[in-house]
């Protein structure tokens, strides 16, 4: 996926999910799905073998800021009605990674070839729901203003165990104007199923970031002097985990590419 | 009023709203408010006159962060009905601070020989209100531990003057970890009648406060190394207005003596 090709895919952008899917799932889509479908839930997905699927679930449930839930299949079933009639899990991510005992085998736009019935996909709700909310309320956010990826960060803060699963909780960071730090905590607070309220704010050595200039994923987005870093919680901490508890098989969606819904981001909001 | 009447007084604190402005009104009781008829709102108390009272309604609605209006009364009536039904202004409050020409003439435990017919009353929400809230969320209040007055600090952020009224901000200011810190602007948004959100978080020198542990008002609770000052605006801001105005006359509530009403602080609360 050349970067020309993404370019020239995002001349004329989906502007509904059910067009954006079916765009995605006729080949004729495969970038990024930032700006696909505007106000549309997006989500991050992980498919899995049924038999880590309920210790998945249950470290989801136990850990809802890096991991809520907002859609889950039956095994084998590649339909996810709750998110979109038509949905076909198999098809509509515009691409895919392939896992096979920890190892990437493959980076597909469509995983037809590699479904099996004992597959259960879930899928998690991110952080462009609440960046929508925040951009709307006039708030700046610096990794879009930079054009780059938001920095992400492993933290100290344990997320809670679940069979095999455990691992750090990975934090998203924004920097930002202290009173824009509190509108921003008041407004993500009404988005508890994508990420919620921020878990953290101000003081990185707290929660044992060490240098806020080294991201461990993403790009730079350094506060200035009147700024604070406000941190989310972020749906990296379930794909780190998953990758470290090397699966003999799971799926995921391609970085940046993501499932685009029929669910509005204004539905999510509780108040 | 010396500690030991207080302590005396404070043996058997009245529970209810009524209870309490009874044993002040026949002078049963003289001493500082806080934890009398727990869960009920207490206000800061401003009584001027009509010629000023215009100016001064039309300042707390430009500035109602640190000037929530709970009442206001008719001018020369001492009943204030929306806030209890037997309330009689000149008698209510344990002790009040008689001003003439912005200097103190007098700090009675009744304002009877004070009255005049163009007198009005403004009673603002206080932080009672929402410091209940923190602490039923098991919130700390380091002033409450260390049994002191809540530091407070003029700010480099200005009123939006109305009339003769105009000044600076005066915050409150309460260290908190950042995970509490995050809490608190959750409970506290909950309270726009009483102060609400905080103003500021993180970097007094923003707000241009030079020196945490210097308050110009109450005494230090200096955040430690794994907290976040937490700035919240402050009733002390219009007292300090109206002192500044050196009206021909003022009544205010001696400090730490509110007026005790019959509205419960949940009632206050949007959700």
């Amino acid at each position: 996926m050349s970067a020309a090709t993404i370019d020239r895919n995002r001349g004329a952008l989906p502007q509904t999910g059910r067009d954006a899917r079916l765009a995605i799932r006729h080949g004729r889509y495969s970038g990024p799905t930032s700006g696909l479908a505007p106000g549309n839930v997006q989500g991050n997905l992980a498919i899995l073998p049924a038999a880590l699927a309920a210790d998945f679930l249950r470290f989801c449930q136990l850990n809802p800021k890096p991991c809520p839930i907002i859609g889950v299949s039956q095994p084998g079933d590649w339909r996810l009605p709750m998110l979109a009639d038509d949905l076909d899990i198999r098809t509509d991510v515009p691409r895919y990674r392939v896992f096979r005992d920890g190892a990437v085998i493959g980076e597909p736009t469509d995983i037809h070839a590699h479904w099996r019935d004992d597959l259960v996909s879930f899928v998690l709700g991110c952080s462009f729901s609440f960046e929508e909310a925040l951009i709307q309320e006039g708030i700046e956010l610096r990794h879009m203003t930079q054009g780059t990826t938001v920095p992400m960060y492993r933290t100290s803060i344990e997320t809670i165990a679940a069979g095999p699963f455990r691992g750090p909780l990975v934090v998203s960071m924004r920097p930002m104007k202290p009173s824009d730090a509190i509108r921003a905590i008041q407004i993500t607070t009404r988005f508890p199923a994508v990420h919620g309220a921020p878990v953290h704010v101000g003081k990185p050595e707290l929660i044992g970031i060490a240098d806020i200039a080294k991201p461990d994923f993403g790009e730079q987005a350094n506060p200035r002097d009147d700024e604070l870093p406000v941190f989310w919680a972020c749906g990296v901490t379930p794909q780190a985990v998953i990758a470290a508890v090397k699966p003999e098989f799971c799926i995921t969606h391609y970085p940046g590419c993501m499932l685009v819904t029929d669910r509005r981001n204004t539905e999510f909001a509780i108040l």
